[in-house]
């Protein structure tokens, strides 16, 4: 699972090694976590989707408590009157889909299979649950010291600028649940089965040790936009964000090539000669050549043999709505999406996926 | 009284002028405030501390749209489970004392006439429950676009912090309630008689229009720190905070003397010649020498004929506990404080107080 949610990170959503550990410890300590599906839950029980918000290279260091989110269910249940029926992984990318099985466990709920994203995003209010209308109020966040935030009558954008604000005044993170909703709300407003998605990714990976990365573009229909090596990064962490670039230049039939990939937290932009390769929301990877996981974005150095993947993103971001929240506009970019299948990708001499989604 | 707040506001609390009009206002729409003695209500009865928080520099240009504190009320009560029985102001000092008339008059409630500070103090847990040991918790805070932020299990320290940061992201300036308590409470825990002293304040130097400043200093207890011109401002916003400093070189028998105070939203320090002649929790204010009338640090500039006075701060900024939260090393000075009373003055041309407190 936690190969799985790297790869749906785009870079994004932190380092999922520290969730491992955690993960492992909570189940020993309090038990499994069951995987539910949203259909198998009450139409009218209460979801609680969680997360942590901050720069994820400040994750590396900073780690949780353990009862962060333990902490905020109650608050939740206050405030609604009503019994949380389970954990939701606001996004299923990077630690964030990995964290809320400790979190589960520790609170004895099931966890369900999907999120909020099918991928990570920098931003409070790119979750599909804003795209589909529901409210991010009230929002509950927390710190390792017990500080407790509620946040009430706030739109997406402004929870966004608070808790980002609050994030970087409580050390760079801090753990917080939005867009709480009813089960019935979550059947048409999360990306479903991505939890399972997740686990099916780290299988293939797993599964095909002299190939991984083909093995796993064949699981995600996912195209090779560069093979090659980092040659330069620049990263810097900026108002609770990881902003920077990363530049790759293409080895073998690629010899030649540079693509450089932007970043803010995740992986946006792949631009080669003032071209686009790749763009938001689609989803953009850095896998190592060899071993097939997912790179970081806080992880990216110097002389690293990668292979950039990119695969289309859960389809509600593809509507008009999810492209205004989290398309190329959304994060400073004066580009028109183009879906990831419609570009033409360079470097064939790795036609990874010959069955990209239509 | 908005001649009084400002005199005891140090400086700062920001501008009263637009309190002034927002009080007419509210007043005229809603009718008169009582201003109500502790021991006229219930010793059961909730009293809800409130006020701007913020750099007084951008009250001057972002005002409040009246109903920022009337839509926290039914927060504060709702998480209390308690009607709240009056208003009282955090602080006397500046706009900050005088707001609550407005916000008294909108919501139909009674104004205590006591307060957080005898003064005005930049920092949330700066106020005298915060000595007594009251609990800043739950504190409720809105801007005017209607967000609403609800702390629990901060300490004054962290909600200084958080609050400050809310503060910057509102940009600049927000409004928020803090140690909330009954009125039992509220008869030791707070600054009593504040509202009836500034309009004694304001009586007095509005009675004395040919020696203002001599009328005023009598009423309380004040000494002259230096008669001059203002030759040097330094100031700037950062982080919620007004800082700087300002230089004023004397007149007449104190010609050649130059004084200089150090600011953070208040004025904290008054230094000549390396000697300490007035310093917080004292409260030093810069009056107009010809109208009486205090300056706030956001309106000092070059060439203002002022005369600085110092006097007593409330007797419970001198416990041990007074002084940790807003003694000189609370701002970050190496001085062990010296109540004004026992600090020698030089200028002693204009001894404008035969008085001093004991």
């Amino acid at each position: 699972m936690a190969i799985g949610c790297s790869i749906l990170g785009a870079g994004g959503g932190g380092d999922t090694a520290i969730g491992v550990l955690a993960a492992l410890q909570a189940m020993e300590e309090f038990g499994p976590v069951p995987v539910v599906d949203l259909d198998e839950l009450n139409d009218e029980a209460l979801v609680m989707p969680c997360g942590g918000i901050g720069a994820p290279l400040i994750w590396i260091e900073k780690i949780d408590r353990g009862d962060e989110i333990s902490r905020l269910i109650p608050v939740v249940e206050r405030i609604h009157d009503a019994t949380v029926a389970a954990l939701m992984s606001a996004e299923i990318g990077g630690s964030n889909g990995l964290a809320p099985v400790a979190w589960a466990a520790r609170a004895g709920l099931p966890l369900v299979d999907a999120d909020g994203m099918g991928r990570a995003f920098p931003e409070v209010p790119q979750v599909t649950m804003e795209v589909a209308g529901i409210s991010p109020n009230p929002a509950v966040m927390t710190d390792e010291r017990g500080n407790v935030v509620i946040f009430e009558g706030v739109d997406g954008g402004w929870m966004e600028r608070m808790e980002r604000a609050m994030a970087v005044e409580f050390g760079g993170q801090g753990y917080s649940s939005e867009y709480q909703m009813t089960v019935l709300q979550a059947k048409t407003a999360t990306a479903r089965g991505t939890v399972s998605l997740a686990i099916r990714i780290g299988e293939a990976v797993l599964g095909a040790p002299h190939d991984p990365i083909a093995s796993l573009s064949e699981t995600i229909d996912a195209v090779s936009v560069i093979e090659g090596k980092i040659v330069d990064v620049e990263r810097r962490v900026t108002g609770g964000f990881v902003r920077g670039s990363v530049t790759i230049e293409g080895f073998g039939a690629g010899a030649g090539r540079v693509v450089r990939l932007e970043i803010q937290n995740e992986n946006l932009v792949a631009l080669e000669d003032g071209e686009v390769r790749a763009m938001v929301p689609d989803i953009i990877t850095v896998c190592d050549t060899q071993t097939g996981r997912a790179v970081h974005t806080e992880r990216l150095r110097y002389g690293q043999r990668v292979t950039v993947i990119a695969f289309p993103c859960d389809p509600i971001w593809r509507s008009e709505r999810g492209l205004e929240l989290a398309g190329p506009w959304a994060f400073g970019y004066d580009l028109d999406y183009v879906p990831i299948e419609a570009i033409q990708i360079v470097d064939r001499e790795t036609p990874i996926s010959q069955d990209p989604r239509g």
